[in-house]
């Protein structure tokens, strides 16, 4: 039987993650909200008791439903072709994904520092300090630490010799900061010359070709995490 | 061989998570920097080569050193007797602590909504604003989730009819909200008396009793996560 993932059917969003490692894993699954709508989604949740979720997305398996977007994928690579091997490794993978998914939370929280209920006009010179911050201590700071894990494997890959879903997720990460901060990322192009090339890498998977030249590749807007507001970028 | 826990000795922090459950499963570890001191702690941060962590707290076992509060709670929910058997509640215990770890976030961001490397004096306008924001609406979001997370429980605890390490964090999480929000959760006090009979519970789990009557035990402080600040507080 095939997953039910369900996520809001307009944006990558956090969705995103899950998805690449979906196809990339070639594990079948439908995208409910992208078939039926966002009100479809809307009353899925609404519709169990303890809530599925306190926030998509969230697959639906056999034995019940799994949501927290790392959480997803520590179960899909206990099961399937997208994790490696062995207890360190598992956890080497997650730990990763953790703090990853920290990163994208502060990358939504440039643009809303103040309320996720308010607009981004409504917080927009708050929005203008944590860029700065963001962009100047935040982005070095993470990249870094990507960039001495990926540095410490015996392979091209942050789990050593094969691709990952953490690998995967790290290219949607560096295309939706390079989307947001075009400006900031082009400085320090040659400061993660690794990282670029494990983006490329990825984007020549196999595995991805299909799904990366099709209409289920949602592109990045200001609708979603990764917003490019030209007054929140800079060099 | 006893586990090393490697956190930020003075603080209660995310460590706390990680300490609870070792003590209340009655886990053999070494608080390592509790003994040697905050620079022995990054002495050995720096000592990794990819970095063991992006930020304690980590733990050294014999296979590796494991990063990310959600992540060394599932290793060790997985080894020892502080989290529920079976795949289904494995993960729904860890979706509940990823769902803690994102409010604890937030709780941190309240009195830092700008920059983590900025003192509370250089953001307070922007604290206050924020700080409106998670009295009003995110902490009744997140306890409604956790309040239905608990009621749809055939027993009294997260994970059903035994405690596990998403009872203790939620004990922590609710200590550290009222220390930091006292007015505002007073006020809430009758709409989640549930999970205020949850922390009971927890605090007079027999498990828990040594260690939550000794010096291990640390207390809150404006150095922490969870922060009292007088004008960020209100019903």
């Amino acid at each position: 039987m095939p997953y039910d993932l369900w996520y809001w059917p307009t944006i990558p969003g956090r969705g995103e993650f899950v998805r690449l490692a979906l196809e990339a894993g070639g594990i079948p699954y439908r995208d409910r909200a992208r078939e039926e709508g966002e009100d479809a989604l809307i009353a899925d949740m609404t519709g169990h008791d303890a809530g599925p979720a306190f926030a998509p997305p969230y697959l639906v398996t056999d034995g019940g439903t799994i949501a927290q977007t790392a959480n997803i994928l520590l179960y899909l690579g206990d099961r399937h072709d997208c994790a490696p091997g062995g207890i360190r490794q598992r956890h080497w993978i997650a730990q990763l994904q953790l703090t990853m998914m920290d990163m994208v939370a502060e990358a939504h929280d440039v643009h809303h520092p103040i309320a996720v209920d308010l607009y981004f006009e409504d917080q927009k010179p708050e929005a203008e300090r944590r860029a700065l911050a963001f962009r100047e201590q935040r982005i070095p700071k993470f990249l870094n630490y990507f960039s001495r894990a990926l540095a410490a494997q015996p392979g091209d890959w942050l789990g050593g010799t094969r691709w990952s879903y953490a690998d995967l997720s790290l290219f949607h990460l560096l295309a939706g900061l390079r989307y947001a901060f075009p400006l900031r990322m082009a400085a320090l192009h040659d400061r993660y010359r690794a990282l670029a090339a494990l983006q490329d890498r990825v984007a020549a998977l196999p595995e991805l070709s299909d799904y990366l030249a099709s209409s289920r590749r949602l592109s990045f807007s200001e609708e979603d995490i990764f917003r490019h507001y030209p007054e929140l970028d800079a060099p």
